[in-house]
């Protein structure tokens, strides 16, 4: 269980303080946390909370989305709320392409522009900006990073522990090159996270997740890739299926370390 | 208009003698034709059809499924019906992950085995067998082959006259390797289909494409690319989506030839 970590999405109705207690009573070491439910519970006192409760924040998600007005302030404000959560890992979505435009390598640039510009903020915050491919489904709407290797080629311009990626098992285990893409990657592996794929996929997709055993994704061979290249950090589970949410909160916990322990390690 | 083909499956209800005189109606050059409604109508018939019509057709739909029982049977009457209806071109799609299955390199191993096996019988026939990478949101359930690169590193292992690879703008949009990778396809390129990217995706996101001109897709710039890369031959219009397929067929072949004059010539 070293490596274990809930991403609280999971159980995305469970209530922060709950999740806290339940990965306690679990014996879970590490969580990761969403900006919106930080916030609305109170950044400082969300902070407090997972410290004196001995749990390491694992990540936070998520900056990015710089196709969209007032990404600048916006990003700013992620990172600092990752230092002040004390994690290393602000997982970036870049964002799909702006309203009405078809210019996806235009898109593009701005991401890499971007990361750029917040690079010096994040380096000085101790925070490493993750950037993660989401699947190519996901490319004209949320983000135009759709393979580790578009990430890396992006990352690759900056020094490791300022801009690093993430490896989504959910998003990536379809792509042909994605173990010599891990291999690649080495010390820019900044998380890892596992959800498994399952079909068919609900309208909308983004809610189309399974726990990790339920789907086709080879778990394993992929954490195993990660570990080859040198990581050593945490693995997040990380789902969002309407159903699973719909489950108990600490139910959904259970599920996830049963399938971690059975399809991961 | 001279090189625009439209595939019957963008009017799926529209009943093929239908389909045949609206094209000649319109002044369409060529179609490309499914094997079910082909068979449906009897194939013999269904050659004279479109023979005595003067219409080319600009491709079958489709072969493939090689990780499914029966593969090779079904793919050999493929490639007659496709000789009988004299196209030259017959559509793979690949086929998913067989059932229960999480091992894709396996599957796409079954894949190239497969190719290797039919290509003998389809040079006989003078028929390319044509792969098509799919979007990577249907590699578990449809196609393994995700990608251009992938589709290549397969087809370059035989003539390119033998196997060649189908461009389809709604699944390769996304990729940033695409430009190099349609360069490199050069002759191999056997068809270039379009279709539109839209969103929200709908629950199973197969019927979720949209006429062109509709959606994202830099369609005109990809049709260059193919063109560029030594490609003549024709553009076919390929939606599926259960909102066009409820219109009138000629109001679908009207839209589609006015997406394609606007958005893709």
């Amino acid at each position: 269980m070293a490596r274990f970590s809930f991403n609280q999405a999971t159980a995305k109705h469970w209530p922060l303080e709950d999740v806290v207690a339940g990965c306690v009573d679990a014996g879970v070491p590490g969580i990761g946390l969403w900006r919106e439910p930080v916030q609305e519970y109170g950044l400082a006192k969300a902070a407090t909370l997972v410290r004196e409760a001995g749990l390491a924040v694992t990540s936070l998600c998520r900056g990015g989305f710089f196709t969209a007005d007032g990404w600048r302030d916006e990003n700013r404000r992620a990172i600092e709320e990752a230092a002040t959560l004390g994690t290393s890992v602000l997982v970036l979505v870049s964002g799909g392409l702006p309203e009405g435009s078809r210019d996806v390598d235009g898109a593009r640039r701005m991401v890499a522009d971007a990361i750029a510009e917040l690079a010096p903020e994040a380096a000085a915050a101790g925070v490493t900006l993750a950037i993660e491919p989401l699947h190519p489904m996901f490319c004209s709407d949320r983000c135009v990073v759709a393979t580790l290797g578009q990430a890396l080629d992006i990352a690759e311009q900056f020094e490791p522990g300022t801009v690093g990626v993430v490896v989504d098992a959910y998003h990536v285990w379809w792509d042909d090159t994605v173990y010599q893409q891990i291999a690649r990657a080495g010390a820019r592996i900044a998380a890892y996270q596992v959800a498994d794929w399952i079909t068919p996929l609900p309208e909308g997709v983004l809610l189309g997740r399974g726990l990790p055993g339920d789907g086709c994704v080879e778990l394993r061979r992929l954490r195993e890739a990660v570990d080859a290249a040198g990581y050593t950090g945490p693995v997040e589970v990380e789902v969002f299926n309407a159903e699973v949410w719909a489950r108990p909160g600490r139910a959904v916990l259970d599920a996830s370390v049963a399938g971690y322990l059975r399809h991961v390690v």
